[in-house]
This record gives structure tokens, C-alpha cells and sequence, in this order.
């Protein structure tokens, strides 16, 4: 069996070499040619994958080893026979990770010292805002959820929803929709004027979804006017040509990379092996674990003397702090509209290793049962 | 021998409980009576000692356990046949620490992968100076000393000293030196209008000596005009009444806090123990190490992974960071003068326990010389 995959994909040797041979090409670009003797493809968003691709090869199944699939013809796909995979909610943990270390350095520039004291507003309650919900909720912050398209579909049997007013009313509001055009409960442009308007400058606003959802010329002119919140982006209308006098006014700004872990990318190339191995009728023998490299940071170890605010937002910061990622895209708001799109591409390509907080060995000496709770809750490794 | 001594000095008990009996008494409006029958008095800065609370009295040793002594009749003292003592440098550490935590913070938010490419400038080089000196150079950056003072009284013999305005033209210029007017390299509005009009935003100014030897208002004006300097102040003009329009307008503000680590207080009695053992021909015998208690943070753990610019930020800002300090003093700036003086007492009063990067043992597995080198050179302990 031969197997044709994006070079930029991580572990596919460890994860897909006892299936065959692989062959690891470019992933921008792919020919038709390319991948005319493969049964399996493996890409990633950058390769358009359809008929003009596929027709006439030997291809049975496509994996992509991202969430989104809009770079996939999926009713070609269906039409003509070949089995698909994604890997739904592969980074949603890395993402609620940067949601949190974000909460955590809030916090601190309000002077708080506990931090669930916060309530959050979470708009778009799928995989990512689901993962965060339940975190935050284990943690002990009071969170309201919104998401029409749920509310509609789960009625009586879902968790109670609110409406996107009120959870914009929240202390901290995070949006992760999906980019959504003419249906009901579009997104695009969702968070406008007159959503903005109402903000004030106690409360965060959050994007992580798809920078389309909030209107980018209403937000800057918010952002002139009086008592504006404090604003962190991850995404952009128009990435990667996002507007240099918005980043300018906002609190933090980041290249999309929120979901940007390793573990989260190891899972991409793990779901579609599991998916793979299910099409070929075979046990799932791996797993992403057995695979990742030992990280920088292995263990930290806190003593009874530590308080549970402190313990935890030094513990989250160690794993991930976005403020370096907000330094560097600063950096690269200067020059051409070409050269900051250009910078914009390359910060997310040459994205420094970056590990989730299981990657972590916390040690808690006579600590209490809710510090360990806490832990816990944010995803740590712990040692008692 | 009866030992009267401030409530608010820590440790007094483990290091002079050997020496006799030991009065603890609020060193705010100590009276001549309550010192009378004392034969050793131990202060900190709240209290003025003179002819007046201890003429006609047993006292026969004054320590305070503060680098300032401005509090202090010291003429008086040695006319009476007093001896006394003072902790000069005691918290010189906690400050050089504080710096490099600002630094590191800096460094990040300037999009810098390296931090040692940041020339830093040092006004002031004595025990506080000279100590960040010495650690900035071991860890590899370019630092330029500005200490007329010294300069005059060491010449040849001295290390190079440069002219404020040299150490002006550094991407980063901290302040350590004292407050002194009508002499020769008086400190007094040292850096004003003329000195700031030179400063770019491509520069970082921190001030954590005295805040008299920056002039507020001319500080205040640069920041209103075209690229201003970011601006990190511990020290400001008539503390606590400081002005909120210029905490407004600066990047770190926090409360005259840079030298309050726990070893630093400790080490402010240990230094006055020492002078009594000395006076008394006894000897030294205690240490404060043996009486710090344990660490809230105790090991930190990398990996050969590590990459050394990000542990040695990550480690830094998990002993010390600025900004949960920056935070406090911003929620205080409301309200009137009366409460914003009153709040920025009570932050000092109440400031939580912080402990040094000698508290923190970091084990560092396969890791390089120079990572190794960095971690001592910042003052941590080390297990390879
Ligand atoms: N920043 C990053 O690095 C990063 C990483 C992962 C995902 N994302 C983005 O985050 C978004 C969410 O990802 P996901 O994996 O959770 O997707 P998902 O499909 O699992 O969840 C999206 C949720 O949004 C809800 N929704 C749709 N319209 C809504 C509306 N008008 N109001 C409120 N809720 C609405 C849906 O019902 C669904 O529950 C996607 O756009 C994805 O591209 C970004
Ligand atoms: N922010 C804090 O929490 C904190 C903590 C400790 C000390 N301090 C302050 O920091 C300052 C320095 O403390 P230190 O213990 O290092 O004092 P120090 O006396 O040991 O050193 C001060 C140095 O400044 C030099 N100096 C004097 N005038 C100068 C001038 N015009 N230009 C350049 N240098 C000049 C002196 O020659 C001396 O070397 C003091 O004012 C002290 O009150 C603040």
C-alpha cells in the first residue's frame, strides 16, 4: 500500500509505517501526478483535495489531519467511493489551554487574586468551547454557555443556554463559532456595533474561532471611543492580511495559533490513524503518547506552603503564556501590507514547540484536596 | 539584657532569643518610655530614633534592620555613645531580581527571542546596581555603568564608568541611585525633560531607586508626546501620594516593592544580629537560611529539551513577576487622594510572602554549560 502525506504532517512514519510505504511530498501545490499510485492521501489544509486531484488515481481514502475541512470536496469524495477522515476537536484542548493562560494574565492586570471570581461567557459551545466550559467549570468560575444551533437541536436534554446578549454581559466573553454565512445563526460579523457598543472597559472579549465572527471595522472604532474592553485576538478577518491598527489597540494579539500544540498536531496525525485503521478493518495498536518527546519543562513541584491562585496561574504560564506569541507578531506590524501578511505566515509556520499542560508532572506536597482538584482540572500530570 | 524591638521585624526571636529577653513593641509612635529600661532597640524605618526617645536611657545599641537611616540621628547616636547598625544591601538581591523579571517581560513584549541582545544601562551602582551588574554580565549582556561618584573616587582603579547620557543611549536604563540634592552629581529631577526628550519608544526606562531623581512631570509630558519610552516605576515622587496620571500612562507601576522579598527582610536582621554579636564579642552563630521557611515553589525540572532563553524567563517569572504587583496598584488608582495614599500603604503593609530564586532548586537533566551557567548567574540552586 502506498501512502502519499503532507511532509509538514507529524509522526506519520511512527503512526502509518507498518501499513506500507510512505511517500511525504509538499503539501501546497500537490499534482495529480504526484498521487495517481497512491491508495491513501494525507494532507493538511493547504492541498485543495477533489476531482482535479483525484480522478483516474487509486485512492480510497483521504485524511486530513486538521478540523476544518474546507479544503476538501466532500461530496466528490462520496460520490466517487473514497472514504474520508478529519480530526474534529484535535487541537480543542490547546485551545482552551491559550483561553485560560489568557484568563489567568487577566486576572492579574484587574489585580485580582482569585481569578474565579471571573465570569466567563462562552458563544459557540462545540468541541473547543465545550473542552473549555468543562475546565472552567471544574475550576470553579461560573460560566454561561451560548449556542443557538445547539439550543435549538438539544432543547430540554441540552445544558441551559443563554442568549448571546447575556453572555456578552459575562466579565470575560470568548467566541468559538465557526464561520458561518446566509443560514440561521450566521456568524459572519455576528459581534458588530451595536454588540460592541455594550461592552465596557471591565469586561475581555476573546476570539479564538474565526476572526470573521466579529465586524473588525466596528471593533476598532469601538476601540477610539470611551471605556472600550480589553480585546485578545487569535483570529482575523482576512488572515493573513489582518489590519496593523487593530492589533495596535487590542490588549493581545496573536497568528492564529492557539491550537498550535504538539499534542494538538499529534492528535491530527492519530485521529485519522484511528480512522485508517478502522477502514482497513485493523486494532488501533497506537497511540500519541507513546510518541511525543519528552518536553522542556518535566516537573514542578509545589510544597504546603503554596496558595491555590498562585500555584495555578504559575503553572499555567510555565506551560504556555501568550504573551510571547503577542511580542512577536508586534514585531512584524511594520513594513508592506506583503511583508506583514508574509510574517503572519511564517510566525505560524516556524511556531515554536509548544506543550499542553499533560506534558507537565506537577508535585504537590500537603497540598489540599482542592488545589489538587484544580490541578487536575487544568489538565496537569499530578504527583502527591 | 532586655532586647525592645519593632513587632514588624521578621525573625527577631530565632536570632536574638539567646541574647535575653525580647519586648515586642509597634514601631509607629514608640515611645521614650516604652525604651527606657532597654538595652538594645532594633527599629525599622517607621521609627525616629534620636535625643529624644533615648536620652536617659540603658540603650546601648540601635539596629535597624532597613538600608535607609535617614530615620536615624546617627550623629546624636555616637556623641551618646550609642553604637549602631544599619543593613545596607540587605534587599540589594530582591531588587536585581525584580529588574530581571521587568527585563525578561520586556524582552518578550519587544518580540525578542534573545534578551541579552538588550544593552542595559545602570545608574547607580552600588549594592543594588553592582549586584544587577554582576548578574547581567555573567548572563551575557552588554551593561554600561553610570556612577559618577564612584567614578571620581576609584578613577583608574574602578571598572568603566560611562556619562548619564551614554547610559541613556542603552535600550534599557534602570536607576539605583539615592536621593541627594545640593551636592556635587546631586540625583534630584536628575533625569528630566532634557534627559527624557532623548528617550525613543525602541527604549525601556525603570526606576526602582528614588522616585525624586525622575521628574514627574516631565516624565509625565514625554509620554504625551511621539514615541515615548515604555516606563517601569517601583519609586515615585511623594510616595504614597503618587500620581495616578502617571501610572496611567507607564508600562509597570508598582509599589515600592522591588526589595521585599522574605530573604531580603531576613536578611536585614541577620545583618543587625551580626553587628550585635560583633559589639556584644559573641559569635556569630545563625544564619538566616536556617530559619527561612519552605518555598511555595520548590523544583522547577527541564529537560535537555529546554531551549535557554525560555527557561530561564520561565523560571524567573515563577520566582517573580511584575505584573500581579502592576495589577494591585492599578485597582487602588481610584478613589481620592486620601485612599489612594492609604492603598498604596496598605500594599506594602500586606504584601504577600515572596521568596528569591535561591529558594528554587532547578534541576536541569543533559542540559548545555551555558544553560547551567545562566541559572547560577540568576541565582538559582542547581541539581544536574
Ligand atoms: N484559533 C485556533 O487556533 C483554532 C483552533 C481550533 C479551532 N478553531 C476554530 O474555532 C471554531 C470552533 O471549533 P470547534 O472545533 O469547537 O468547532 P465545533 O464545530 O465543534 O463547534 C462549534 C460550535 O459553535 C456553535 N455555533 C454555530 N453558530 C453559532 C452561533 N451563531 N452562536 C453560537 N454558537 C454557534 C455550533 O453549534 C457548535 O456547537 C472553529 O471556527 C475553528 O476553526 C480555532
Ligand atoms: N525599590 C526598592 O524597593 C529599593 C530597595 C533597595 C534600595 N532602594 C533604593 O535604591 C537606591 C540604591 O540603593 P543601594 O543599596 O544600591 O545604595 P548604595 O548607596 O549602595 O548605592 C548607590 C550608588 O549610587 C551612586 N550615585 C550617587 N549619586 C549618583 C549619580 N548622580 N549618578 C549615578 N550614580 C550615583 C553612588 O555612588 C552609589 O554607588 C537607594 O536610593 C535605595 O533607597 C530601593
Amino acid at each position: 500500500m502506498l501512502i502519499v502525506a503532507d511532509e509538514n504532517i507529524p509522526l506519520v512514519d511512527s503512526f502509518f509505517g507498518d501499513f506500507g510505504e510512505i511517500r511525504r511530498v509538499s503539501g501546497r501545490g500537490l499534482s495529480a501526478a504526484e498521487v495517481r499510485d497512491a491508495d491513501v492521501l494525507l494532507v493538511r489544509s493547504v492541498t485543495r483535495v477533489g476531482r482535479e486531484l483525484l480522478e483516474g488515481s487509486r485512492v480510497r481514502f483521504v485524511g486530513t489531519a486538521t478540523i476544518g475541512t474546507d479544503h476538501i470536496d466532500v461530496d466528490w469524495l462520496e460520490q466517487a467511493g473514497i472514504r474520508f477522515a478529519s480530526a474534529p476537536g484535535c487541537n480543542a484542548n490547546s485551545v482552551a489551554e491559550y483561553v485560560l493562560s489568557v484568563l489567568s494574565a487577566y486576572a492579574e492586570k484587574r489585580g485580582l487574586e482569585d481569578w474565579t471570581e471571573l465570569t466567563v461567557g462562552i458563544v459557540g459551545v462545540g468541541n473547543v468551547g465545550g473542552e473549555l466550559a468543562h475546565k472552567l467549570e471544574r475550576l470553579g468560575f461560573e460560566v454561561r454557555l451560548c449556542d443557538p444551533p445547539r439550543a435549538d437541536l438539544e432543547g430540554e436534554d441540552g445544558p441551559e443556554f443563554v442568549s448571546l446578549e447575556q453572555a456578552l454581559a459575562c466579565d470575560v466573553v470568548t467566541l468559538h463559532t465557526p464561520l458561518t454565512r446566509d443560514q440561521q445563526h450566521a456568524t459572519y460579523h455576528m459581534v458588530g456595533a451595536e454588540q460592541l457598543a455594550g461592552l465596557t472597559s471591565d469586561q475581555l472579549l476573546v476570539n479564538a474561532g474565526r476572526g470573521e465572527v466579529i465586524d473588525t471595522e466596528a471593533l476598532r472604532a469601538r476601540l477610539d471611543e470611551p471605556n472600550p474592553p480589553l480585546v485578545a485576538l487569535d483570529v482575523w478577518e482576512r488572515e493573513p492580511r489582518i489590519d496593523p491598527s487593530l492589533v495596535d489597540r487590542i490588549w493581545i494579539a496573536t497568528p492564529h495559533i492557539a491550537g498550535y500544540s504538539l499534542e494538538g498536531k499529534v492528535q491530527g496525525t492519530e485521529m485519522i490513524y484511528q480512522a485508517l485503521s478502522k477502514y482497513l478493518g485493523l486494532p488501533v495498536r497506537k497511540k500519541s503518547g507513546q510518541f511525543l518527546p519528552e518536553p522542556a519543562l518535566s516537573k514542578v513541584a509545589f510544597t504546603s506552603a503554596a496558595e491555590e491562585a498562585d500555584a495555578i496561574r504559575v503553572a499555567l504560564r510555565l506551560c504556555y503564556d501568550p504573551r510571547p506569541d503577542d511580542g512577536r507578531l508586534r514585531t512584524i506590524m511594520t513594513g508592506s501590507a506583503e511583508e506583514r501578511a508574509a510574517g503572519f505566515d511564517r510566525l505560524r509556520r516556524n511556531y515554536p514547540v509548544r506543550r499542553e499542560c499533560s506534558s507537565v508532572t506537577v508535585q504537590l506536597k500537603g497540598s489540599s484536596k482542592s488545589l489538587q482538584d484544580s490541578f487536575r482540572a487544568v489538565g496537569f500530570k499530578l504527583k502527591i
